[in-house]
């Protein structure tokens, strides 16, 4: 068992991170402190776990919310869905909104305890290698538009994170790859040591070793936290964690939501912005080779993809929320374990780039 | 001129009171930080105001978004057409949205921008007298549920409040009235020389003498800014502000948004908790009478209501944000000049003073 803390003052919060987190009321029931909770999940954790929660959630008035699983459910439709059940009861302000799922699930069950009545307690339960490594920890919650990914949402930190490893023995590979992206993305873009040892040890953890995957969680959240704690609102330190976003938004809007897993959109980010350091100089060509390498050793796509031109392409990539009049700021490694977040670059070098992957 | 802070550490804020505000550009480009701008206001106000606030934020990307007008368009669908608006610019994080018009051009606007991109700074430009005693203070933007008043918002702080009182000259009297019933209802809660004031000056105030009504603004924003300040999240403190406003909220939601003004229905409010106040012994009936007959001579209503049933009105009230474990939690006067937030009431007074004022 172990425990991260993400220290945010009034706003801190534990992850725990073990097996038999999940159904244990005392790692859960201190932290509902009123008289009701709202758990939200979908239709595939549901049957596996929601029980488990049930139970150690005894005494409380539960209801429950579950959504069809997939990324373009994640919208203010749903939210409001939410929002009327809440009101049905009625739930009062107290009430502890618990997100059981991957990250689409806790963006959406955090959008609704940010906005319930202003803000109600929020809990995190991820079931997914990426949830766990990512998308729980630092407050950020979403709801997707038409027009851009997580361009609606809240920063509202959750009082605590259960992250159950005993819930990824039941992810499927491909679900676990794409967690697998955000714990190589840590390696990248701040941890070089994490990086080695990932390559030198990534066979353990796709057979998905207790040892191996407590540790990646563990490094991973500890690696968030620290970035967190340093810039909770994303002034600066934290748009670090975004290495490969801007890519990965555009291909995941621009293809429709729910084609490309999360991960599989940041893998193939990472990769582009390794090609774009490399082809400024900003990151030697072997570098950009091992990244590249270690993300198709996970089973994770890293080359061109068909679908969108490279115009559409780079026409959403502007809609960033690191956009600042109309410049495109983009985070880039500089090597392995440190990047940047800059607007300097020629236009053009990110043309080459997005043509080398984007294939209409 | 009169200038009240808001002092909330880093998020605190001036709300600047007087004529001619609304188009010197000085009081407003230093705070308009980024490129871009979005007005939010309605059908009503923009034929007044929009010109002369385009002027003042001349050399910004302007974009505008004209509302119909009324309780009833404060909701999800209006705000997901402000978000299209802005990601089909696309306006980056750095774009101020600024509300100017009444609360509820202020309360949708706020609330786009505490969610757009996770928070954009935000400006609030309060053209009628409840907006500029009440709403654009303190950070609460909402919008309304079909189940619930205000039931999902955040809080967001303005960066700068401009209480222009020019824009009271056009206001029609039901507007103002409506405005002076949160303006008594700080009298009541906290402030009893200034609600002596108010009895000895209000024909000042109702002809909207220049003096009278700066005064009347800057004292229920320096009411306001304490309390707030004390309280941003409304733990304690901040739940006094809701003199009124249960009773108020199941009123306007009962008879659907748009039939009463806030500031009517939060008159009857105060006086339903007055008389509520007196039957428990709380409040000398000659102090309650007193409270009825000012917002009387403001032309508000304080009277019994026809359209919802005793029954209804209070399971409507139920829903309120200060109920806690099913109990509904109200602000009552002790007085003139302070206020308790209590559960401590025997139902029964409580179902008899709403049966002396709902009338089927």
């Amino acid at each position: 068992m172990q425990t991260v803390t993400v220290d945010l003052g009034a706003r801190g919060y534990a992850v725990r991170i073990g097996r038999e987190l999940l159904g244990a009321p005392a790692e859960l029931l201190p932290w509902v402190t009123g008289a009701q909770a709202c758990v939200v999940t979908d239709e595939h954790i549901a049957p596996l776990y929601l029980d488990a929660l049930r139970e150690a959630l005894a005494g409380k008035q539960v209801l429950t919310h579950i959504l069809p699983p997939g990324e373009e459910h994640k919208n203010l439709r749903r939210a409001n869905d939410i929002f009327s059940k809440l009101l049905a009861v009625p739930c009062d302000r107290q009430v502890t909104v618990i997100a059981l799922g991957g990250g689409v699930v806790g963006d959406l069950a955090g959008f609704v305890a940010a906005c319930y009545q202003r803000g109600v307690p929020f809990i995190q339960i991820p079931t997914t290698l990426l949830a766990q490594v990512d998308s729980s920890v630092g407050g950020k919650t979403a709801v997707n538009h038409a027009l851009g990914k997580n361009m609606i949402g809240a920063f509202h930190q959750p009082r605590r994170v259960l992250a159950d490893l005993g819930t990824l023995d039941t992810l499927d590979a491909r679900q676990f790859a794409a967690g697998l992206a955000e714990v190589i993305k840590y390696g990248v873009i701040a941890d070089r040591e994490f990086f080695i040892w990932l390559e030198n040890n990534l066979p353990r953890v796709v057979a998905r070793e207790t040892d191996a995957l407590e540790f990646v969680v563990q490094r991973a959240c500890v690696n968030k936290a620290n970035i967190v704690a340093r810039d909770e609102r994303e002034q600066d330190a934290r748009a670090l964690l975004n290495l490969g976003h801007t890519f990965a938004h555009a291909i995941e809007t621009g293809l429709g939501y729910g084609k490309w897993l999360h991960g599989e959109a940041v893998s193939t980010g990472m990769v582009m912005a390794a090609h774009l350091s490399t082809a400024l100089g900003k990151m030697e060509a072997a570098e950009g080779a091992r990244v590249a390498e270690l993300l198709a050793a996970a089973n994770l796509p890293t080359g061109k993809f068909r679908g969108l031109t490279p115009r559409r392409m780079l026409d959403l990539m502007r809609v960033d929320k690191k956009s600042r009049a109309g410049q495109l700021r983009l985070v880039l490694p500089n090597g392995i374990g440190a990047a940047e977040l800059t607007a300097d670059y020629p236009p053009a070098v990110l043309r080459k780039t997005i043509a080398e992957f984007a294939v209409a």
